[in-house]
């Protein structure tokens, strides 16, 4: 079975010297000193190594079952939840008048990496939640808050999201789900949805379905779609649960991974539901939902990818196979350990240098949704950039480098019961949920770059140029920053060609625009290196911290530019060479 | 359910138009002409499409349980090996004597490829007797192969390899199992063996397990390994069935994939075994099968891609979603089919430049095997150079290109009833088995580079060179003939950088391996459309064949060289930052 250890001296380290988030000037961030952030972060690392990891490939062995239209989950998962509860995991970031502790996303995001690592499957009941949660309290009316919102934040009830449908996922204009007014106020919800994560189960008493539907008037296409609260079970005007609403539960589907969550096709036949937010508005309350959502899909590809990361180390360190080419390391043993061979060292390297950049990057970009959240309009056009290449980038990788942990396993990584290939199942889905990851890159190259004049994309790029100009002067940073201002110049590239080629064709633009995606994930890392490395040699200068330990940032930031920026210059090679061999074939030629 | 339909079309315009293979002079090819080829896959394809196909689900689904000792298949797989077995599918390159057809190898590896993308479990356990027939056919005396070698050309008894042990797969010197000679010559074998591929089924009368062990006198290491023969149930001198042998199955492991082949645990306690090959020469005899079962494998990468990309191709366009940016395709329709939107034109392009380029490589692999096979001695150091390249290159990028045509699906490519997640984990193994893929890189740079003073890649440097040499007048190949000669300049530089740096630690060379065998493939699949794209000029100038066919085989090839070729660049930076990022973290900071 595989083992699970927060990375909390990773984390703190981030908090503390990379971002110094105290010191930020942000609300709420002033409270959040090394103490503070310690205290919640041991706390959280208990719940995520005693309860959930254990939980994990139960999970994926037992699956969710339909019985009798009830979904029951897998042995452990009630009690688990339950005990979330108890300790009011799933509240940290909602507001002390419903009940919530008022934290900033920045802690839950912290939080929610050691529950996704520890148990990916699980933590998407609470997931879910948060983010229906998060979006009652952005649409509701003050009525609609007061009826759901402390009982979801309590955990009491849980939350889903309802968006696909059979024939339609990315193109939402497609919706058949109707909405038919009633009298009361109300509407009729009739429809079929799928892929409803956390869609049924057996952990709360009842369940908040945010259901997207097409209500009369509206017009064509996404335009006419409205989005509605249909609870499972209605709740009476006193607050307490009444009759059972008319949505079912048609299927549990058997997936790749994440078996332990229910993902549920629900059928609506009439069911009772209440417009939340404004009436054909439901795409743009969507919307508003989307950077937080994409954000928490982004931190799946890494988290997954730590959790896989820190048993292919452990088993590098075990496995004893082969001998060191440079001499014995464990010259009374039979053979050395894996770790000594210069091929196992650049996938872990890999795998190291990957989700530590990543982690900086989902950190940063929850401080800057807390900007945002806060009315700094620069930090929400700069999250806004980059959350289709959080998502897409570090969803792609996540995946990639489950598979080189399991990789390091050899045969007994594709064994189930080793566990390596839960994560790489599970990893898989971030690629696809969440809007799947070519539509990310459309987002980014389609809407994103263009956004607001282009300002959030100017802005990204002077503040890499400001980051390598801080420290031209630093001899000891010269081998981190000459490839980052490369790589990030190849990306202006990149945006010129776009803007230059896609006047003539949008398509010479969109052929590019993954691996636009790709080249802009590893600026976005590279200047997460840069940033992480001076802090480490800041720590270094004075004296402060664990030598070892900021030694390996200082070695891994090395890694990172020398091993993997050099992808930026393929990417661009790709990207400008156009959209004519991409388009050449005509359909009937496949 | 998924579909496959055999690409004959493809084959035979890469074995008459591209390979020629009739007018090679091969021993044995002059007889396969078009005629005779198109009727060997004309009879395959049904095979695969009718028999296989519809079992690889139901394979998946249920998997192999153990009840009684004894191995049950899933339903159906009994019948249909019966019917592989009548129609003769399993000898197609075994010697007649031996009751085979005494076909080349080159048409055993083109039908091989369809039986894989129809049903790769399924086919491993015909793969595996086919392995173990030619192990024997090389290092098995007359009377053993008297014995064994007929019943497993007709199927009636199976083979297995036995390498692996709980704690040794790579490091075979650290085996356990251990032979102690009898009176009678043979030996009694002991020991436990793991991860044995159709180690037990319900299949055949018979099992011919052929098992690496240590006998007395032998020395440490792999120097003191012998290979044996122990059959399942003993064969009495008549041939008739005898006794059981004390060989067990301790367990079927649950995998990622592959579920129909049962992958067993083997516990051999005092069981008989006799023999094979010379006393503690028992590695060199696996060696002289590994090339044949390592193209087997990297055969398997491309297949179940191919099974993918089928799938993918027909998902994209029937699947209505979002409008072409340059206008509706299909205007009467509610939207136009996802293959209008350039990154899925992208990535169904990646796919199959992919497919195409290695079935290219893999037969003509195949036809260097059949001249190695007749003596040709530069023909067989070639092949052992590119077998760890194939291997490698085409297992990780048939994986990868399976997981791109899952993502075509979006979310239905996640449920496992669509059959696009078994494709990807199917395909999954092949990174692993037969040598992981890690240990190709090593096989790679630290042995064949070198091998025979180097001559067998000089040849192979020669041959590019003459290749593209061969079109410098033809302006219409010079776009694709300018990026194979600047991604070959690109190799040669990295293998100046392993000899120069190697000198001084042979960690920068080892370092550097796996990114040179993804180089090294890239250059292969860049040789092979360099190819691909004379025989379609030659057939558009003659008039010949089917233009839109020819004319796609260009546009292809034109994508692979402006689009895949770039990696070469990357990979050489990547080489040549050296060792030192890779190695610079002592083992505990990971």
């Amino acid at each position: 079975m595989p083992n699970y250890s927060a990375p909390v001296k990773e984390m703190q380290f981030l908090l503390h010297e990379v971002l110094k988030i105290n010191k930020t000037g942000i609300p709420g961030y002033g409270d959040l000193d090394m103490g503070f952030t310690g205290a919640v972060l041991d706390e959280a690392a208990k719940v995520a190594t005693e309860v959930l990891a254990p939980l994990n490939p139960v999970g994926d062995r037992e699956g969710c079952r339909l019985e009798n239209g009830i979904v029951r989950t897998p042995t452990g998962f009630k009690a688990a939840f339950d005990s979330l509860r108890k300790g009011g995991w799933m509240s940290l970031d909602t507001p002390p008048e419903f009940g919530g502790q008022g934290l900033p996303c920045l802690m839950y995001t912290v939080v929610n990496e050691m529950f996704v690592s520890a148990n990916m499957a699980f933590n998407m009941y609470q997931g879910l939640t948060h983010g229906a949660t998060s979006t009652l309290l952005a649409h509701g009316t003050e009525a609609q808050k007061a009826t759901y919102v402390p009982k979801m934040v309590s955990a009491d009830w849980t939350g889903t999201m309802n968006l696909t449908e059979p024939h339609c996922g990315t193109d939402l204009g497609l919706m058949r789900t109707r909405a038919k007014p009633q009298a009361d106020g109300s509407y009729r919800i009739t429809g079929q949805k799928i892929f409803i994560s956390a869609g049924d189960h057996d952990m709360a008493e009842n369940i908040v379905h945010l259901v997207l539907a097409k209500a009369p008037g509206g017009g064509e296409g996404t335009r006419g779609i409205s989005l509605f609260i249909v609870p499972k079970v209605l709740v009476n005007a006193d607050g307490s649960l009444g009759a059972r609403n008319a949505v079912s539960v048609g299927k549990v589907e058997a997936k790749m991974g994440i078996h332990g969550n229910a993902t549920c096709v629900m059928n609506y036949d009439g069911a009772t539901g209440w417009l939340l937010g404004d009436l054909h508005k439901g795409m743009k309350a969507m919307f508003t939902m989307m950077n937080e959502a994409r954000l928490a899909v982004a931190l799946q590809g890494y988290s997954v990818a730590e959790a896989a990361y820190q048993n292919a180390v452990a088993y590098a360190k075990d496995r004893l196979q082969g001998r060191d080419v440079m001499g014995p390391q464990n010259p009374t043993g039979p053979a050395d350990p894996l770790i000594v061979h210069p091929d196992i060292r650049r996938n872990l390297m890999e795998q190291k240098s990957f989700v530590e950049g990543a982690r900086a990057l989902i950190f940063w970009g929850a401080t800057l949704l807390d900007r945002a959240r806060h009315g700094d309009e620069a930090a929400d056009g700069l999250i806004s950039l980059l959350i289709p290449v959080m998502k897409g980038f570090m969803t792609d990788k996540g995946f990639e480098m489950a598979v080189q942990a399991q990789q390091v396993f050899g045969g007994h990584g594709y064994i189930e019961e080793q566990g390596m290939s839960q994560f790489a199942r599970d990893a898989r889905i971030a690629m696809i949920y969440e809007g799947a990851n070519g539509v990310q890159a459309l987002d980014l190259v389609g809407r994103k770059l263009a956004a607001d004049g282009g300002k959030p994309v100017m802005a990204f790029f002077e503040m890499v140029k400001a980051e390598c100009k801080a420290h031209d002067a630093d001899p000891r940073m010269a081998g981190l920053v000459e490839p980052l201002k490369a790589a990030s110049k190849a990306l202006q590239q990149a945006a010129m060609f776009f803007m230059a080629e896609g006047i003539k064709s949008p398509n010479a633009a969109l052929a590019g625009s993954y691996d636009f995606m790709h080249m802009m994930g590893h600026v976005c890392l590279g200047l997460m290196w840069v940033r992480i490395a001076k802090a480490a040699h800041a720590g270094l200068d004075g004296g402060s911290g664990d030598r070892a330990f900021l030694e390996a940032k200082i070695a891994t930031a090395r890694f990172y530019m020398a091993r993997q920026l050099p992808a930026c210059a393929m990417h661009l090679a790709r990207i400008e060479s156009g959209a004519e061999t991409v388009m050449a074939l005509p359909a009937e030629a496949f």
